[in-house]
């Protein structure tokens, strides 16, 4: 059987190399390919992509798989050997479901999606982008039907990345964390706005780059096995568990965007660089999903990043290296400068409070639009309907409503936002967890120390990358199904006493 | 015939993304890439080249290329469809006449010998890569059997990437050059050294950059479809016609290192840039061999770049931009120390006159390996020997001696060095043909323009891609099969008048 296995590890290692490879392709594109070099990027990415593919739906992975079943059975459920056969067989039965012939009709779709958006956002055209996203829900529908046996049209969509989530559990558990933040928001906009001026300044480029390369260091971002570029939008990447890089971008008349943005990322990235080393060239070499991946970008930009002894400790650094602009700022009006509420158009943009009513908004739109009650000509307009209702503020025009994600430009309808949501409500979830085990890390992190913390999230998290399902990973870790309790409790505790509610 | 013609073009437009993504993946960990990534880089590199090796060799190919060549032989010699297809001949001949497993067997062990000479180098220590050595000359020879009938056992080697040109026609080539060079070497040497010390003052990297990129950018260098990275070593590399990069290294104590590799590597990068974008995704979209790429680099960073016409434009500037290392250094002080001569141990360092000498010590070394008349562990002790009767000085330890080029120690022995030598005969054979055709050239390279040469240069050698063989293309382009009579005008010429000989 070991045999078979190291067979089975070889074969998938190919696809790792091979998806990895994809990767980096997308990376260099993002940040150093001049732009002569964009046609035949497209074919090399494209030609990659599609040996990846051929080499995961080998039908000698299937087979392997079933002469391992035996084996899988004998081991208890969390040794490794049977975590990489469950997790190699959910890939294999996802890459095998859906017919080649449609994946790649549906990759080049996407590819010409993405173009159109890229020019209809700037110009404030959604007539461009309405029949490449009317065939979008086409095929979005027509994804869903290769995994039959569904409840809902949209939940092989959304387990398709989040394993075991259904639209239905989503929307009851969306539908308390509204109840439970709509009243935090609405005794938020009675109190007076906070002035986060002083953000507002000019701060050099180099020196913010500089000063958040010294905070994820801090934190525990690995720069021998990781690095930070430029690109227009921040985003992690993984070449390997030895290779995950950030990028980010800076605005010289904003402090918040660049830094805050690299913390996020570097919490995507020590997530990624905390997978057990066993496990490199595998399918479990994976974060195990949008929402885990997500809970610690956030975890590690807002409880952590945005939180009073965070700045306790970093504030007197970051008056140093910008005195001009910060000497006479005390720590509290910059702390609530960094954590201002506002309800914003942008959901990237958004505070604490109201992010998730820009994500719930797109989640109801996409179960409508894939259940036929919405059509994708009506889409502005009901945007703009639910943002007056739920945020009280409505776009002027598409690019910054409708048109302002590229998710459904670049991807499917359906499955692409809870992520997000799932991510918020798991940091705190997690934290509180971490907290209860190491009740000392509040006042390890007002002096710098992020040791305990960043260990415990590696041991309970980081480590198993895509050994157990996200639901099984946050039992083990924090001894319950996913909760929002931690997360309300956090909102209310945090926010309860910066405006004093 | 189109559809055959189209379907070979589809087969090998893959076999050309796959080799220029492994391109980028060397790129990548040259450039940026954080230590961490090596191991991985390893499988992504040797992945990647094993399927386009497997590509290469698809039978389909040798089926196509067969039903084709009645239509090859009812097109004209220089259409380029017949160039396309005698390309695709050659390197299909060229990747299935060597089995595969010995092919993955000798690049497993390059990538080991590279590895142990990377450490040996700097430890001045022969004896680690002695028997990865012994066992290089060994591959080297079981490869040229591959290629049965030749007259040298080097032969097959020397015609891998420069077809037609064997180890008969180079050892009487360079007899000739030899003789004609070692007047000039030794009349040289009798004169007063060059002071070369103003060159050796502190100069700031950015702004050696930044005067690096202006001046390519002048020559014609496109960066729209290319950039400059920094390296260890400078080189060029394309990813496709439309994304042809060179790296450099600056050292601020010595203002010639970083200039002269851009332009050099500029002439490399400016040479694929100027293929033909009909070629793009096919062999032809690639400069025609080793000696032809060196003619280019050469061309423009010794024939142009070192000439004192170019530096009557430049200089003014450079001055402007270092106003206080440079202000009250002359022109031709200046113009004298970038073109010292003086017998040196470093072959990429050496001066325009002694590199030869370099060159031909490798050849006549490798010649004697191949033949089996010289051990490789008597290799360190016959190379001081050459140096000193050749140079008139030896290495004190073997860093400097047998350790210094990686060639040997990432390739295999024979057919690797006499490029560099064809490069300079060639560059003034081209140029000669430039200026013959436009003698108003250098008049214009004094007022800074260099259009003429560079179209000139796209026009008869660029453009053509792969079509013509090396030795086509330089008949075509001078008239004349390669000789050595334009190289040695040039070197009388400028080294006479510079050392009043």
């Amino acid at each position: 059987m070991k045999e078979k296995l190291d067979e089975l590890k070889g074969l998938l290692t190919e696809v790792y190399d091979l998806e990895h490879v994809g990767a980096l392709l997308h990376w260099d594109q993002s940040t150093y390919m001049p732009g002569g070099g964009a046609a035949a990027r497209g074919r090399q990415s494209s030609i990659v992509e599609r040996l990846a593919h051929e080499k995961m739906t080998d039908s000698r992975i299937g087979r392997l798989l079933e002469q391992l079943q035996p084996y899988e059975e004998s081991l208890p459920y969390d040794s490794d050997d049977a975590g990489l056969i469950r997790a190699a067989r959910r890939k294999f039965e996802k890459a095998t479901k859906v017919p080649s012939s449609f994946m790649s009709k549906l990759i080049s779709h996407q590819a010409e999606t993405y173009q159109v958006w890229m020019e209809a956002r700037p110009a404030d055209d959604f007539s461009k982008v309405r029949p490449y996203l009317e065939k979008t829900l086409e095929y979005s529908r027509e994804l869903a039907a290769y995994f039959p046996g569904y409840e809902h049209i949209a939940d092989p969509l959304i387990d398709y990345d989040n394993e075991g989530v259904t639209a239905s559990t989503l929307r009851q558990l969306f539908g308390e964390l509204r109840e439970q933040l709509m009243p935090l928001v609405q005794a938020v906009a009675e109190k007076e706005p906070v002035d986060d001026s002083c953000l507002k300044q000019w701060y050099p480029e180099t020196a913010q780059w500089d000063f958040g390369l010294d905070v994820i260091r801090q934190l525990g971002y690995d720069f021998h096995r990781g690095r930070q570029d430029k690109t227009h939008h921040p985003f992690m990447t993984k070449f390997s568990l030895g290779d995950v890089r950030i990028t980010t971008r800076v605005r010289e008349n904003d402090l918040g965007e660049a830094l805050f943005s690299t913390i996020h990322e570097s919490g995507h990235a020590m997530y990624e660089q905390g997978i057990s080393m066993d496990f490199e060239g595998t399918p479990l070499a994976e974060g195990v999903s949008p929402g885990v991946h997500e809970s610690q970008s956030r975890l590690w930009e807002n409880i952590v990043g945005r939180s009073r002894g965070f700045w306790e400790h970093f504030y007197p650094k970051l008056q140093k290296v910008f005195p001009e602009q910060l000497g006479s700022v005390s720590l509290d009006t910059f702390h609530r400068a960094v954590n201002k509420v506002q309800p914003s158009l942008i959901r990237t943009a958004a505070d604490e409070l109201t992010y998730n009513l820009h994500v719930m908004i797109r989640f109801d739109l996409e179960l409508a639009l894939l259940e036929g009650k919405l059509d994708i000509k009506d889409l502005p307009e009901v945007w703009r309907e639910r943002y007056r209702s739920d945020l009280g503020i409505a776009p002027k025009d598409d690019a910054d409503g409708v048109l302002q994600d590229v998710h459904w430009h670049m991807g499917i309808i359906g499955g692409m936002f809870q992520g997000y949501t799932l991510g918020n409500i798991l940091s705190a979830q997690y934290y509180e967890a971490g907290l209860k085990a190491h009740p000392e890390i509040p006042d390890q992190i007002r002096e710098g120390k992020f040791d305990t913390l960043h260990g415990w999230l590696k041991e309970n998290i980081y480590r198993h990358g895509s050994k157990f399902t996200a639901q099984e990973l946050t039992e083990r870790a924090t001894g319950s199904p996913l909760t929002i309790d931690p997360y309300i409790r956090y909102l209310k505790n945090k926010f309860g006493e910066m405006y004093s509610l």
